[in-house]
């Protein structure tokens, strides 16, 4: 799903930046960049910000110009961090994601970015058919260029797991009859021990019930919580100990 | 909406990290900074990185620990890479920033990233009572940490742009350092009733520990339990009660 996917960087300034733009397109599942006429490539910096995804470098492609970047791309998404003069369908970054996953596998899509401090020219900006922004601050948009790389990888990928499920060990709940029972036990153990003496006994016992429902103990934890509750000392026991000290 | 949210930075090694993270805060309108005991700062590589971000340097609140750094918050939340096991309630990106926007403005919320290499001890990890990972790569998923505040911060502010701060009513929760005091106290009273006896004592105050955090008591919940610990019956007790009987 992630395969039809390019990365472009229009004159990139700093190669570290394309260190770190590999390392975040790595991270989401790209592989596909692309860098046009970069001011320094290969660098050591781009290297060192990769980070273990130089085999993202050793694959990049270089190209003279945008439209040898993108030439053959049904999709050519242009991102900023504004919503530019609206020519071409702005989108946010999970609605970009979404039309990415919803082109036919075949169909290629190219997502450029442009230079650190200027952007894309106006000629470049022509060859893109929709445009992807990211909002941002208003008093302090520049975002770094691969951050603006992550977002729009992490969306992406995001969107390609769309069957998703956390990896997550079934957790196996107590039923509500359990839990009843617990609760039970719990209000015969309190009174035994005396411990609502003093306070409004339904009201306290009503938060506590409360608080050990909402809060949706395991099994194993409420085996755990009904130890504590074998523990308490009787009221009388406890009397009986205070006049002894 | 985000003025409530602080961002801890846990032992950061390298300074450029430092100032990334700061820039990627401030393009998304956050600006609350907490270092716990950063390698080296400040540091020119902090403001080389920081590129117009330096208010957000200039105001940063250096911690000797993360339980100085967030003892205070009623909501920590650690992030990671991949979802740990299951202690605490784990969170996407976007449901951790709309939880963040459901909180009450009274409320603190941190959220914690750790070293660069070896994230958060187990002990810092006790601190926190939500969790948060960002889906990627499985076989890359060394996600850069400024990147992984870049990625949160926009999710951040995403939510703050569609989403309000919902009028609710007020739940005084104990703050982290309140929450640590509990569960200290709770492996005393344990220990002295003997509660671990015969029983892997690390293992279920970790899942005690975990189920506590968990279970998000109020103030005045914390305060009924606390009272329950409080008439835990020794060992000593309770063995001389058994030969009687």
């Amino acid at each position: 799903m992630l395969e039809k996917i390019r990365i472009v960087l229009v004159n990139t300034y700093h190669p570290g930046n394309i260190g770190s733009a590999a390392r975040a397109m790595k991270v989401m599942g790209l592989d596909r960049l692309y860098l046009v006429s970069p001011n320094q490539f290969p660098h050591e910096d781009a290297n060192t910000m990769a980070a273990g995804a130089e085999d993202i470098l050793d694959k990049i492609v270089l190209c003279e110009t945008l439209e040898d970047a993108v030439g053959d791309c049904e999709h050519v998404i242009a991102t900023s961090a504004r919503p530019r003069s609206h020519q071409v369908p702005a989108m946010t970054p999970p609605e970009c994601a979404l039309f990415a996953h919803q082109t036919p596998a075949a169909e290629e899509v190219a997502i450029v970015f442009g230079r650190e401090r200027s952007g894309l020219t106006t000629e470049e900006y022509e060859l893109c058919n929709k445009h992807v922004f990211i909002p941002a601050n208003p008093d302090y948009s520049i975002l770094n260029m691969a951050s603006a790389v992550q977002i729009i990888a992490y969306e992406l990928y995001q969107k390609s797991l769309t069957h998703f499920e956390p990896v997550k060990k079934e957790m196996e709940r107590p039923s509500a009859k359990e839990m009843k029972f617990f609760l039970q036990r719990m209000e015969e153990r309190l009174d035994d021990a005396g411990y609502f003496k003093g306070k409004p006994k339904d009201v306290t016992l009503g938060k506590l019930r409360a608080y050990f429902q909402r809060s949706l103990p395991e099994k194993a934890e409420l085996s755990l919580l009904q130890g504590i509750l074998t523990r308490l000392e009787s009221e009388e026991d406890w009397q009986r100990r205070q006049q002894i000290k």
